[in-house]
Order: C-alpha cells, then sequence, then structure tokens
C-alpha cells in the first residue's frame, strides 16, 4: 500500500470554539461578507458583466479575480452555514457570468467586453490566467459547499479551451501567466474531477516559465510592441520570468505573484514527485523565510514593485508587506507543509496568519489594509499606493485584491488546524474545538481545550470511533522551548519522540484519551539578524506565535522614544474587553525625559531617560481605536 | 554719522594659510574649475549658443544657470588668481552669449533658440528668471574681478529689459519665478551698479509672491493648460508661493529654492529695513534650523519634492540634502548674519559650510554629490534621482546644477571669515590666514594662527596702520561651552563682553596687539530632539563645528551594529596623511556579537556584545575611499 499524502482535513470538519477564530470566522460571515458584497456593487465590479461599450466603469483587468475571491470566500461560508440571501447572491454572480461566457468557453469579462481582439495578447501584464485561475478556486469551492455544478461546468469548459489555446503542441501559445495563480488553482481543479488534464497544463505554465526566447518577447512583437525587459523594477524577476523556475536561487519582484508560483510548484510537486521543483522550492523557502521576511511573516519590503529588495533589507516605516503576501505565505507554507512534513513550515503558516495577514482586517471586519507596516507615524506622508491607507484601514480600495483574499482564508482558516496521512493524524494549530478525522476506515474525533494563542495549555481528547493503534502528531512550535506532555495525566518524554518539529505519539488509542500539551509563552526579547540594519539596537516583543506592538492609544506619542533595558519584566495579561479579548504585555520601561529640550534640534547635554510604564497589544489587532503611532521593534538599551 | 551697514571683508582681502580652506580654495582652483569646464563642453552645455532646429541635444532650460555658476565661480577664482587661459574661457562664453542676446537685451538660450515663441509662458515650470538670475550674479563677480564691463554691460541690458517687462505698470506682467534666485541678484546687481531700479524689481518679485489671484493660474490659463495647484507635491508650497512670502510660516517645498527666496528677502530688508520681511525671516529661520534641518546642516529630506516635509521628520539613510541647498542655507545664514548681527546665525553657516556643503565635492575636486544622505548601505537601491549616485560621487549629472555652486562658493569662500560695521572688526570663522579691514580711514591686519577646525586654540594678531580705538567682535562659537580669551597674554573675561555669540573687545588697538582665544574643542555625543523619530536611541558625534560619521574604510560592514555606551571614552587625534589631514576620533565601543547567528533571521537568544575599536571621520570627507557603508548616527546604549 502506497504511503498516503498528508492532506488536509477539511474546514467543514473542524469547528472552532475558542476565543481567538470563533469570534474572528463569525466576523467575516456576518460582517465581512455583506460589506464586500456591497463593496462590490458600490464599485461597479457586480455589474461589470453588462457593461456596455461607450459607458463608464468599463470592466477592469483583473476586476473578475476580485469578484472570484468574494465568490470563493461565501462558497466557505455556505459550506458550514448556509444562507440562502447569500447564496442567491453568488448564483447570480454565476448567471451574470453565464450569459457573456463565449461559445468556446472564454470567460473573463474584460477581454469578452472591453478589447474582444486583443484575448491572449498581453499575459504578461494582463491578468487574464490569474483571473482565470481565480474562478477555478472559486468554483470548485462552489461545487464542494453546495453541490451545484453549474459553476463548475462553466469552468471547466473555460479550463478545456485554455488547455487547447496553451500548449506544446501546433498553433498553442506557449506563454504563461504574469500574475500567477492560475497553477495552485488547476491543482485544485485537477482534484476536484479528477482531470489531469489540468494537472499537466499547471505543470506545463510552470515549466514552461523563464525559458528563452521569453514568451513576454514573443508576444510583445506580436502585438506591436518593443519586446526586451519590462518596466516594472526593470527586470523579469519582478514576475519570476528571469530564468526557469528550477534555476530560481532566490525569491524577486512582487510578493504574491512570486508566492502563488511557489504554491502552485509545491502542488504539482506533490502530484508528480518532482525532486527539481522541490530542490527549488526548498531554496526560495531559505530565501524568503531566513532572508527576506518582517517579523509578523509579512513579506515584500517596497511598493516600488510590490515585492521585495535584497537580503536583509526589512524597513520599518515603510515596510509594504501587501495583505496578499502574507496571505499566500501561508497558502505556499500550508502547501510545504504537507510536503515536507516539517514544523518550520507550520511555524511559518502560523506566524503569517496570527499577524501579518490578520493586520489586514479590522476587528469589526469591515475595514483592511492593503499594506501592513512595523511602525507608523501618523504625520508622515506616504509614499505609497493609496494615500492615507497607511496607518488607518479603508473600506475598499481601488485595487481591492486584499480585503476577498482576508475574507476567503478567515473562511476556510478551520482547514488549516489538522491533518491526516495513511495511519497519523497532525495536529499543526491549537485553539479549542473539535475536529472529525477519517483515519483507517473510522472517524477519529479531537477535541481541544484551550485558551490558546493566549496561553500555551492545550488538553486534547482522542475519540476514535473503536480503539486503533494510531500516531497522533503534534505541533511543537519553534518558539516553544520547554514543551512537556502528559497522555491521560501521564508524563512522556517529548525528546525521543519529537522529529521536525511534531511530537509523534503513537499508541493504542482509546475513546476519551487525554493529552496534555504545555507549550509555556513567556515574554520574549527578539532581535533581529545583525545584518538587519534597521532593526540593530532594537528588540521585538513576542510571545507565543504573537508579534506585539506599542500603539500610541495605550501609551502616549513618540514611541520611539521608549527604550527597553535588559532588566525590562514583562506581564502578560488576557484583558477580556480590550480589542476583543487579548493577552497585553505592560511593563516599566524607560523614556527619554524631554523636560530640558525647549527648541533645539541637537544637543550634547541630553541623555536623561525617566521610568515609563508601557503595554503592548497583539500587532495583528491595532489601528482599532483612534488613530495614531504603532511601533513593533523598540529600542534597547 | 548713521551706523554703518555690517559689510563681509571681500574674500579678495582675506587669505588663507591654514590646514583646511587653503587646500579647498587651492583644489577648487587647479582642478575643480577646469574639469567643470570640460564637463559642461561634455554635456553639450557650453556650444548650446550654437544649436539649431533639427540638432541634438538642444539648450535646456536650465543650461544657462550651470554655466552661469561656473562663470562666477571662474571670477572669484581669476580676482585672487589671475590666468589668461582661464580668462579667455570666460571671455569666449561672454562672446557666444552676446551674439545671441536679442535686440531687446532678452538673454536666455533656450527661449531664444529652441521656443523662440514662448518666452515667458511658463514662470513657473521653466526657470526662465532662475537663470537671469545666476546670469547676473555671475557678470557681476566677472566685472569685479577683471574690471571687464561686457558681460555686466550684456546683462544691465537683460535686465532694464526685464524691469520693463515685469511691474504693476499697464502692459506689464505680475509675475514672479517658480525657481528663485533672481531676487538676490538683483540686490547684488544694484549694490554694483547704484541702480535702484534693480533693488526695486527684486522688491516687486518678493511682494507679488503668492497674491491671489495667482500668477501661475494666470499664466496658465494664457498658454492654454489648466490653471489650479500643481502637480509636484501637489501644491503651491512647493515654490513657496502658496501665501504672500510676510505670511510665510513654515519652511516648505524645494529646498533651494526656499533658501535662495529668504536670501534674497534678507537682501531687500537690509536695503529696505522692512521690519515685515524680518518678522518673517525670522520665523522661517527657527523653522528651518531648528525644525527641519540635519544635523549637518544639510536640508530637504526628501527626493520627491528635492525638499522640506514635516517637522522633526529627519530621515539618514533616505535623506537628499542636495548639496545646492546647503549652499544656498550657507548664503541665507551669512545674510542674516549681517542683519542680525547674531552669532546664532554664524552658528548654522558654519556648520553648514565644513559638514552638508563641503560633502558635496570630493577631497580632490573632481566629483560630487547630488544628494548628501547621513547613512549610506551600498547595497540599498537608490529610489533617487540618478541610481547609484547615493554613495559615490560622479563627475556630473544629467541635471549638474551641484557642482559649479560648490566651486562657486569655495572660490569665495575667504568672503565669509570677516566683517566690518562702522567701528567694529567682526570674526567669524577661524583659520589661519590674513585679513585687511578697511575701518575709520585706514586698514586693519588681521593674522589668525591656528589649526581651527582641528584644534580651537586661535592667535590673532592686530595690526592697525596707527592705533585706533575700535571694537574686535570676536565670534563664540554656539558649540563651544568653556571660550577663553586673552589680549596681549593678560586674560579677559569674556562674559560682560560677548551679546549674541559675539565678544567685542573695544580698546586702543595697537599694532602688534595680540588676541588668543581658546575654544575647547570636547569629543560631544549629541541627541536629536525628541520628536526625530529617526534619531532616538542613537547619537551623533561632534567636535568642534565638524560632524563626523563611520566609513566602512576605517571600520567594517554592518555600522549598525556599533553600540555606544554611555562610558565610552573618544580620543581625538590628528591624522596628517589620512584625507588630506584630518582629525579623526577613536574608541572602545561595542558591537553585537554576531558569532552564534546562522541561519535564523530572529532570535530571542541575542543580546551578546563584544568590544570594538572604531574610528570616526569627519562626514563631509566620506566617500573619498573605496565605496562601503558610512553612518552619522549611532546606536547608543
Amino acid at each position: 500500500m502506497p504511503r498516503k499524502r498528508l492532506t488536509p482535513v477539511s474546514f467543514t470538519n473542524v469547528q472552532f470554539d475558542d476565543v481567538f477564530w470563533k469570534p474572528r470566522v463569525d466576523t467575516n460571515r456576518t460582517s465581512t461578507l455583506p460589506i464586500e458584497h456591497q463593496q462590490l456593487k458600490a464599485s461597479g465590479q457586480l455589474a461589470q458583466y453588462r457593461w456596455k461599450p461607450g459607458k463608464p466603469n468599463p470592466p477592469h483587468i483583473f476586476w473578475d479575480s476580485d469578484v472570484a475571491k468574494w465568490l470563493e470566500a461565501a462558497a466557505y461560508s455556505l459550506a458550514t452555514h448556509p444562507d440562502k440571501k447569500l447564496e442567491k447572491q453568488v448564483d447570480a454572480v454565476v448567471n451574470d457570468m453565464a450569459r457573456i461566457q463565449g461559445p468556446d468557453g472564454y470567460l473573463n469579462t474584460h477581454y469578452l467586453l472591453v478589447e474582444p481582439k486583443k484575448r491572449w495578447s498581453n499575459l504578461r501584464g494582463c491578468h487574464e490566467l490569474y483571473c482565470a485561475g481565480h474562478l477555478m478556486e472559486a468554483a470548485v469551492a462552489y461545487a464542494e459547499a453546495t453541490g451545484k455544478r453549474k459553476f463548475l461546468d462553466m469552468i471547466c469548459r473555460y479550463t478545456d479551451y485554455i488547455r487547447k489555446e496553451f500548449g506544446r503542441g501546433k498553433g498553442r501559445r506557449r506563454g504563461y501567466p504574469g500574475h500567477q495563480e492560475i497553477e495552485l488553482a488547476l491543482v485544485k481543479l485537477f482534484r476536484a474531477t479528477g482531470k489531469g488534464d489540468y494537472l499537466d497544463l499547471a505543470k506545463f505554465f510552470i515549466d514552461e516559465r523563464g525559458r528563452k526566447p521569453h514568451y513576454y518577447d514573443t508576444e510583445a512583437v506580436a502585438r506591436g510592441d518593443k519586446p526586451g525587459d519590462w518596466h516594472f523594477g526593470g527586470s523579469y524577476r519582478y514576475c519570476q520570468a528571469d530564468r526557469p523556475v528550477r534555476e530560481l536561487a532566490e525569491v524577486t519582484g512582487h510578493a504574491v505573484r512570486a508566492m502563488y508560483l511557489y504554491a502552485g510548484m509545491a502542488d504539482v510537486a506533490a502530484h508528480t514527485g518532482d525532486k527539481t521543483l522541490l530542490a527549488a522550492l526548498r531554496r526560495l523557502w531559505k530565501s524568503t523565510t531566513q532572508r527576506r521576511m518582517h517579523i509578523t511573516g509579512g513579506i515584500g519590503p517596497t511598493s516600488a514593485n510590490e515585492g521585495f529588495t535584497f537580503d536583509y533589507d526589512l524597513p520599518n516605516e515603510s515596510a509594504y508587506l501587501e495583505t496578499c503576501a502574507a496571505v499566500a505565505l501561508v497558502f505556499w507554507a500550508h502547501r510545504m507543509l504537507h510536503l515536507e512534513k516539517d514544523g518550520q513550515y507550520a511555524d511559518v503558516m502560523e506566524l503569517a496568519l496570527y499577524n501579518g495577514a490578520l493586520a489586514g482586517i479590522s476587528l469589526d471586519g469591515k475595514q483592511f489594509f492593503y499594506e501592513n507596516p512595523l511602525a507608523a507615524y501618523p504625520g508622515a506622508p506616504s509614499g505609497k499606493r493609496e494615500p492615507g491607507t497607511h496607518h488607518r484601514r479603508v473600506g475598499w480600495f481601488g485595487c481591492s485584491c486584499c480585503p476577498p483574499n482576508i475574507a476567503r482564508l478567515i473562511a476556510s482558516v478551520a482547514g488549516y488546524v489538522c491533518s491526516a496521512d495513511r495511519n497519523s493524524i497532525w495536529v499543526h494549530l491549537y485553539a479549542a474545538g473539535s475536529a472529525e478525522v477519517a483515519l483507517g476506515g473510522q472517524t477519529v474525533k479531537l477535541t481541544q481545550r484551550t485558551r490558546y494563542p493566549w496561553d500555551g495549555k492545550v488538553a486534547i481528547t482522542v475519540r476514535p470511533e473503536k480503539a486503533a493503534e494510531f500516531t497522533l502528531a503534534l505541533r511543537i512550535p519553534g518558539w516553544c522551548r520547554k514543551a512537556s506532555l502528559k497522555i491521560n495525566g501521564k508524563a512522556v518524554s517529548l525528546k525521543p519522540v519529537t522529529r521536525k518539529g511534531y511530537a509523534h505519539v503513537k499508541r493504542l488509542w482509546k475513546k476519551g484519551d487525554r493529552v496534555e500539551l504545555l507549550l509555556p509563552m513567556p515574554v520574549e526579547r527578539v532581535e533581529a539578524h545583525p545584518n538587519v540594519r534597521q532593526d540593530a539596537g532594537k528588540v521585538a516583543l513576542k510571545r507565543g506565535p504573537i508579534v506585539y506592538c506599542l500603539e500610541e492609544a495605550d501609551n502616549f506619542k513618540d514611541l520611539h522614544n521608549v527604550a527597553l533595558s535588559r532588566s525590562t519584566k514583562f506581564a502578560a495579561t488576557f484583558q477580556p474587553k480590550l480589542l476583543g479579548g487579548v493577552t497585553v504585555l505592560t511593563a516599566k520601561a524607560t523614556q527619554r525625559d524631554t523636560a530640558g529640550w525647549a527648541d533645539d534640534l541637537y544637543s550634547a547635554d541630553a541623555g536623561k531617560l525617566k521610568p515609563v510604564a508601557i503595554k503592548a497589544i497583539p500587532y495583528a489587532c491595532w489601528a482599532n481605536r483612534s488613530p495614531g503611532e504603532m511601533l513593533v521593534w523598540l529600542n534597547a538599551r
């Protein structure tokens, strides 16, 4: 019997009953999804299918994808919380799309209605295959949620047509997307339909990418443009097409494109067993997470290319760190975890999920960040995409990829909790709730009781239908230094059973067996690598998986004048009424004494410090109160 | 007898014989002026007067000014060091200009040759009056240097024509320049010719500026453009025309434009005694130097508008700080000093001169910085004007305003040393050498012996032709805390005679009287104002007027990991062979111990420090050796 691939337990089989995720998932369903539907309506994106030449507000090249991500999020919600109104809203969009779908199956609103003669003329710049990918993801989710086939059938027709257009055969295009996404979507479609053609197409796009002669040059000449390296950051590196993907040595260019590509590569590798793809992915993982990732799991530090710069360049106030990029890092990490069964991937997945990604949405689920800097100084003008959006979330963006992206992640986040392979149940995330896992011909129910991430005590009750020998692989987070484990009240030595970040407890599990995992969460003062010039002399505060920040609302102005000393002691306290219930860190630190400054801009008579009480909140929860400063990296003495 | 205005002693009456300025002035004459002539030739700027329609490389709207600043610098050099070859080069340009000058006197190469129908159509954007101003300054300097009238007469004809075109009378334009400069130039021309019309025109441009309806709107409509606020930084604030100049409350917009305007306002106020201008200048001085000036005297922190952002926004690595802006701050400070006889202006003048401005030119006088950041990290891509020019000086720029600007300043820097009014000689700068000062009907010769700025001991010998009672006003720099004074070996108490930064020693001066001024120069750890977020937790090193920096060439990579403690002791040592002879600062500091880092990007097991020897050099001398990192503000524990 072949070794069964490690597979996530579907979000439909996992229920949260916890202090952290349940409120987020509920808010996503009751607040975010309706709000986003309104915003898509207000922006004209829902009406795009009825647009006529000469009318204002023509469908933009990426509008299909914004709608598709909302459809996908709605589908996930419908899968666990049937809702007639929401289902009707989805069906309305599907019906509108059906009306404009071409007889050949083609389905891109912009190119059908606005530029009907330019189909496939600019893969590099025009998001056509990217939009197709998002439609595939939405269609699969909706079919799985409702059992209705119409949307999925439409998209399969579209994909079959794409399959005929692209490939190595005569008369086919040897192109690939400028904005990746379709690769991972095709693998989803393959899994949902079993059609190997879809997997082959994903593999084709990945294999063709970056080959010479560059397809982007070929298509540029064909449409009458100049060939050559592209303007955005001056390089094909912007869309990771400067060389064949197996030769990529470091993460470059647009962060979301990079992450979606790597996720797609991991998906293809999972099915093909291609070791050359895996080797590239391991290099790129190291480049991303050990050289170019902010402590929040945010990635892509500059607005110039919405992406990467160079190793260890991790600015704070000017950091871009698009919400979509953190979301996409979660996707990639999740896939790497399943490929490699290695906790290092789960660690990054958890980090990006609880910090960099969640920061992108307000606690009420109604407002969003595009950018997620690690310091905010409200007086500072933003040189970024949408002025004024860098220290306050807003309801929508001109380019509104992030809001539906975070919504689909939250709607399906229960799917990140655990996985199973042939004879093991893997628990990646700790959160009170329950999961039903199919294993060895029966259903094993796991129930977690924990206040994670505010407390590291996790009690898991294991309930197989009948006693059975299998392995419970419990994640021991990389941030935890002194984990301990009891089974049915009896201590189990972790060291002998722990490998690659998971404690593998193999035994005959009986209904009601109790697992007690203790993951102590001291407050840690974290330093950045010595090559990170922006964080030299500074520390960040972390507790468990949570990255903290100071916010003006809890403290005072000029947060940069706070200085921690080596002896600063932090107290961690759960405040049930603050920000929906969070654990805050408080300490007596020092602050520059500004009493004697008057009007001098520079002074040699300075250096005085005074004691000050500070309070830190989880980074992901900042900007939910009055506008003000925020700071993650604090000066340390 | 009316109180005589404080007037600078001409650079022609001051000779350096010192370790600091003499080499700079000599290099400027023997290296910079010839190099810049070559560069102006290579760029096509010297041939611009012979350009014909249809030919490549048409004269740019600001080319007249680049050439004019070089002419001005050449004239200053000729005044003290006659040089047939150089004089011939100047005459050749003057003759070329004469050939194209319009019959009405108009003299702008671009508008005469390239866009002959667009004269005066876009004062806001097209540098026409700015170029005229630089021609005036050059013409005055050349007439004074050589006694030749041709250039000056040409420019007076041009100015007389401008006078007829601009004004409040019928048929005249009520416009004013988008890039200020002509105001101060007109006052120079007034002083050289005695023609009150020129002073009136300067006053007109200043008085009209920022009035409503905006002239920039009027002219925009006239040329068929849209009226309204301008694109660059979105505001008339960019060129200080958002309101009448007397209502300006803070320094805004393009730094060089602001400084030239304020210098011109000070010039007009000096002649008109206009208290309302003076009140505005005091406000703007405070805004500039107490809110928006880097510790080097550099100003204008962002490349976005080549100018100012908001109070206390003083970035380091991304700081723009155009060389021209520091030069222009020297000009303004010099004028304020003469208006107000207050050492606070001399302090800033000295600071900008010895640091922010001088950094703009290499020690060999052949290469230039446009931008003068306070930190350099060579791997970092520059988002600025000319990529790669932010940590290495280059020979020339596409827009090459800075090289001739620093050249004209250095060529005439002896003119900043001392001044005289009715019965006092004022010494502002200390440098070995001599000055001949006309006072009370005789010439008083002062000889300074000092190793300033490397040593604070200054010996001045006073030699009037005949004994006379007058005041010697000696600057006690703001950075000096324990100055002391002896006259002919006898201690003089400074406190009773010192006001507004000058010690006023009134006595019967006899030939050979000896003044010994001691200005102790301990190494100081300077902090920035608590509102400056970019410098929080950091100190800069200063000794006397000199700001220091660490450079990779003397130290190591990753300078950001150096940390000074409160107990760090610095030794100051003169190194005659280093960088032309500079005093360096050395200390045993600490550095992060990077031994245990491996590949982790973040670690809570850090915090180790190790001792390290560091060496700091004068900021103005950085980037004269192998390319590398540079850092002014150092982490302090």
